[in-house]
């Protein structure tokens, strides 16, 4: 008992003399400590009470990479791969055909109808818990093209950081992503510490039925909400039904989220991630396919939001 | 810090002795600290860890009353009553006219369609935030016509200690209802201890916009989710994204949430109130227009689920 306690009291005051030690001593920082102190603080006029300190992150781009292109759509191509035996129509059925033969331009000339035609014949007609046990074989086996790296291994250091210094402090963290719902869910709770319950994210409809006597869900190929833009601040209405304190993203898509939480009363904290460092992940910002900064940039520019350069503000970016 | 110790050692000691005081010395309350103690002592084969202990419970009937009729319908005809000034339509245009002159038979005779038109015309049109208020105010002055007493104190008192005990063993409580999300996040977490991001329930759609530069998520008058019947494992599935494994309910609306909370893998408890307690409560079940209790109990009985007598396992109804 003793001993569990000394190492607690070590553990406890190793976190408080550096509890963010993949930030460089920079503003972002600097900020992110000075904002939950401030809230944290009893009987300042600050004080946040621990259940409303809910914390939201976007996922792709924010908490892991997003290059060459967002990874559940990478998902989505190895199945349509490990899928093509139990489908000869797809060797000349579009976007099938291009995507087999590896070309694609041809796919990404077929926009969003392709795309979500190569979503709904991989996420869709099977079990929930069919689709969990794709996700997580595909998580435990497939790399990324460029690292070479597992998909779980690409998330960001200083941000399992953040979101276990927040947590250290009575935060509630959550996902509030454009990504699956049931994608993330299967592996985010070892990632990041944060479980199923805290996930927001797209989905397609499920469908209760009795199969054999035991009853399961059914993913339909329907989609259910789209989690992205304007439907950031519905999904953690929807989800969570609080507004958050703190919330971070990358991208465009999450501007609505961090305009609902500074929208609130009292000490707010909206961060953006900026991908400006090329030699160490990706540089990539107003024209970018993916991830595209351009009207939240300039937004938090001028409301003094909190832009943390990838660059100069990071001195890891990957777990070792 | 001593006396702290001491302080939570003795709190311990007496939950410990009585966890559940409400609760009669009957099968239900043994069957419930019989199976806490299996899934929360480490090492046995039972043993759930902490972040699994997952537990539902339905609210209308289960953890507060529903006679004469579903409160959230009282509020929306306490709404149409309030609201009836502005539309001076309504004393010609039905199901309002019936309503508004008090004749609730020609109101039940509409049916559904009736009553969706009386929720959207007093659930819509409004933002989440003014739509919080009207729910806490009402909720603070409303009184139920029979017992005169807040809607808020009809809730049950043996329910209360279980939600907590259960939390006290590490247990994660939610809301899983018909009712609506909105109408129940406002007043649960003070009634309950459950905080809104536990709560599941109906939704209608909403809307992000910008009102003179301020974000707000407007209420549209369609309906988004039924979380009832094999509405309840999609609403699960979608919030939670985990099985419980402790539901408890009072109707036919819960089977399908009873038996996805059954089909999985090793402990499970699944509870029925039974309302059969005429003179402290009321007494209804396979014939009752509101909680019908017929199917559910069949199955309850079939399986050698818990059902809870309201007269014998319960020595209080509401909170004193």
């Amino acid at each position: 008992m003793f001993v569990f306690m000394g190492l607690a009291l070590v553990a406890g005051f190793a976190r408080s003399q550096n509890p963010l030690p993949s930030w460089n001593d920079t503003a972002p920082k600097k900020a992110i400590v000075e904002f939950v102190e401030k809230v944290t603080t009893e009987g300042s006029p600050d004080f946040v009470p621990p259940n409303e300190r809910i914390a939201t992150f976007d996922n792709d781009g924010t908490l892991w990479a997003e290059q060459p292109m967002y990874f559940q759509f990478l998902f989505a191509l190895d199945r349509v791969k490990a899928l093509a035996p139990q489908h000869p129509e797809w060797k000349t059925k579009e976007p099938f055909a291009s995507l087999l033969k590896g070309d694609m331009k041809a796919v990404a000339a077929m926009g969003e109808k392709g795309a979500v035609e190569i979503v709904m014949a991989t996420h869709a007609g099977m079990t929930t818990e069919e689709f969990e046990k794709i996700v997580t074989d595909w998580i435990a086996t497939a790399k990324h093209p460029k690292s070479s790296r597992h998909y779980n291994e690409m998330i960001y250091q200083p941000m399992v950081e953040l979101l276990a210094y927040l947590r250290a402090n009575g935060f509630k963290t959550f996902i509030v992503s454009g990504g699956g719902i049931e994608f993330m869910r299967p592996w985010v709770e070892k990632a990041y510490g944060i479980p199923p319950e805290q996930v927001v994210g797209s989905s397609i409809e499920t469908k209760f039925e009795m199969r054999d006597g035991k009853p399961v869900l059914v993913r339909l190929p329907k989609i259910d909400f789209i989690d992205d833009k304007a439907g950031k601040p519905v999904g953690i209405n929807s989800h969570i039904g609080r507004r958050p304190i703190l919330a971070f993203g990358n991208s465009d898509g999450d501007l609505q989220m961090l305009e609902w939480t500074a929208a609130g009363s009292g000490q707010r904290f909206m961060g953006l991630v900026h991908h400006d460092d090329a030699d160490r992940e990706w540089a990539y910002d107003r024209k970018s396919h993916v991830g595209q900064l351009d009207k939240a940039w300039d937004e938090a520019v001028a409301k003094g939001w909190t832009v943390v350069s990838m660059k100069d503000d990071w001195n890891t970016i990957f777990p070792k």
